[in-house]
Formats: structure tokens, C-alpha cells, sequence
């Protein structure tokens, strides 16, 4: 299988630490978003959308969208589990992996950064603001509220819940976003950071990195 | 159970169509999102980020993030399916639902309009653009060129694919989204109107409709 992503790309950081998790192995394609090689049409025929994590089978049959990616590996290779067995907890742990995809990364996607630059003119100050915005309100202060860390966010194992936030937390960092008065998210982070899949995923150990 | 939700959210909507596709009954509760009701204390104390749908089981866990709680309901009452068996299908259902749910619905709800009009002083025109912009490009646009109507999304019968659209294509109307050049995505919008279970769940339907 290949992998269509970009070191930076938050969405392809979540496929990269699941796929790494499972120990599955894929080719690693760089699409280089900077320089819009997700509009060529080269990359267009595998995805229309135009956007980075793809999964492409060996029988040429595209999958896209990170979660749906990441479900479809849990079928795949079911162990170690991503989602648990327990459709509660497997509720709860979708619920914080969708807060970071859908309250807090579709916010600060590139494309959204550059119609705020381009369209609405607004400067570096305010669009710095409104990333670290929609980290915290309603994104990372709420998952606080909703884990309690042992260590991971659901338990001794990491879950999908991990395998969303800690993309979301370099993200955080990059923006300079204050984490401090998120004790539970931290030690979060820091029980990932102990895992070499986790480690291996890194933004800045991938082969596209600048 | 008891499902918190707003007759206009599209993502309580989604919720109320699994539902009525699974007949599950539950007793709705209105939040009003306009007068401010999911900020109530006695709201945050069932789900802390103040958002609607939220699903309270009958022990007192809620469940939060419409997909969350349609893949929690697909357990609970695996009939009809909602998301094929087959794990491929199932991949393209969820990336249509995800690109819904990721990269149209979280750029035009209610907090992030009142940023962009109270923090960056848009107006309404702005505003209005910024909501069809984000609803097509990258939107349904790309959603058309991935789904072949048989007559729903995916095949004879709906799938959460479907359950996503559909209260998008509401929202889409609403802000006078042109439409005509999505033919796919039209007629599953009039194969879905056929079905009781989608109408039922429309927003005005609903007890809360003003």
C-alpha cells in the first residue's frame, strides 16, 4: 500500500502513528502542500478532494479522510486495538478523536489559513488568534475535561483518541498555544512520546521534512 | 434515552435520521443554541463542550459527536446497517461522511459565524460567502465526483454516507447554495425524501421549530 501525505500534515501524522502502531508497512509518497502538488492532476486522479492522508490498496483502489483510513486499518489488522471492544468507551474515544477532526483541525487547515489571509485580509496577528482559538475553546480545554490519563487517554493502551491529539498538540506548539493549564493532556503526551510508534511518526523524522 | 438537540443543527439532524433508519426511540430534548441554553450549567454538566447532539443513556453516560454516537447506535441495533460490511465500502462511506462532518460543517456553525462577525468584523455578505465557499470547494463538489447514486450514495439502501448529507444539503439551502451542477448529489437528495425516516427527522418536523 502507499501512503499519499505530507510531514506536516496533521491528518497524515494520525495514519502515520496508527499504521506504525499496527506494524503494517506502506510506501510513504510526499504530496509537498506548500508547493500545491495536491492540485496536480496527477495526484487529483487518485483523490478529487485534493488533500493528504491517501491510502492508496495494491489493487489501486484510493481511500481517503484520515478516520476513515484509520477504521479501515482496524479491520485490517485488528490488533493492537485502536477502537475498544466496549461500544462506550469505543464512543468516548471517537468522541475526543472527532473533537480534534472536526472542532479543532478543520479550523486551521492551510486552505482556511490563506482565505482568511487572501479573502477576508486579515494579518498575521489575527489569524495567529484564531488558531489558538479554536485549539482551546471548545477543542484541547474540552478533551481535558472528558479524559482522565492512565497514561494514555483511556487506559494503559493507546486508543484513536491518542492517535488524533498528540498531532493536534505539535500543531499546538507550532502555534505557540498555551498548554500549561492542561495537566491531563500533557502527561498524555508525554506517555506517547515514551513510544517508539509514536516517535517514529514524528513530522520531523519523515523523509519530506524541511 | 434522552438525545440533546436543536431542530436547525445539522449534526443533531444526522443523529435523529439514524435513529428513525434504526427505529430507536428516544425522548428528544431541545437545547436552544440561539438563546445561548447549551452554555447553561445544567447542560455543561452533561457534556462540557456546550454542544449538541448529545446522547444520555439511560445510566447517565452521555455520548457526545454525532458520529460517535451513529457508530454507537450501529452496535446497539445493528439493523439496518448504516456502514457496510464490507471494509473498503465501509471506508468510502465514512469519507463521505467525514468530509461533511471535517471539511463543510465545522467552518459554518453558529460559534465560528460569530467569530468571524464579532472578532474580524465581517459582514454579512462575507459571511455568506465564506459558508458557500467552504460548502462546495472541497465540499460537495468533491463529493460528487465519488459517489454513483443506485439511488442512494451507495447503493439500494442509505448509509451513514447519506445520513450525513442530507442535513448538509439543508444548510446548503438555507444560505441559497447553488446546487445544479451537482447532479448525483440531487437525486440522493430525492431518493432520501421518499423515506419517512429521513422526513421525520427534518428540522422542521421537529417539536423545538420556530
Amino acid at each position: 500500500m502507499k501512503l499519499f501525505g505530507y510531514f506536516r500534515s496533521s491528518a497524515a501524522y494520525r495514519v502515520r502513528i496508527a499504521l506504525n502502531l499496527k506494524r503494517i508497512e506502506v510506501e510513504h509518497v510526499p504530496v509537498h502542500l506548500l508547493r500545491g502538488e495536491q492540485r496536480r492532476e496527477e495526484f487529483l486522479e487518485k483523490n478529487p478532494q485534493g488533500l493528504v492522508p491517501a491510502l492508496e490498496l495494491d489493487d489501486g483502489t484510493v481511500l481517503t479522510q484520515s478516520l476513515a483510513i484509520i477504521e479501515f486499518l482496524e479491520t485490517l489488522q485488528p490488533e493492537p486495538r485502536l477502537i475498544p471492544a466496549d461500544s462506550v468507551l469505543a464512543a468516548k474515544v471517537r468522541a475526543v478523536a472527532l473533537t480534534v477532526a472536526c472542532e479543532i483541525h478543520p479550523l486551521n487547515v492551510v486552505r482556511v489559513l490563506d482565505y482568511l489571509k487572501e479573502e477576508l485580509h486579515q494579518g498575521e496577528e489575527e489569524v495567529g488568534a484564531w488558531i489558538r482559538h479554536w485549539i482551546l475553546n471548545g477543542g484541547l480545554d474540552s478533551i481535558e475535561q472528558t479524559i482522565a490519563p492512565a497514561p494514555f487517554c483511556f487506559g494503559e493502551k493507546p486508543t484513536l483518541a491518542d492517535v488524533c491529539l498528540i498531532p493536534q498538540l505539535f500543531n499546538a506548539r507550532r502555534y505557540a498555544t498555551p498548554l500549561d493549564h492542561l495537566p491531563k493532556i500533557l502527561a498524555v503526551e508525554a506517555a506517547c512520546a515514551e513510544l517508539p510508534a509514536f516517535r517514529a511518526a514524528d513530522p520531523f523524522q519523515q523523509k519530506d521534512a524541511e
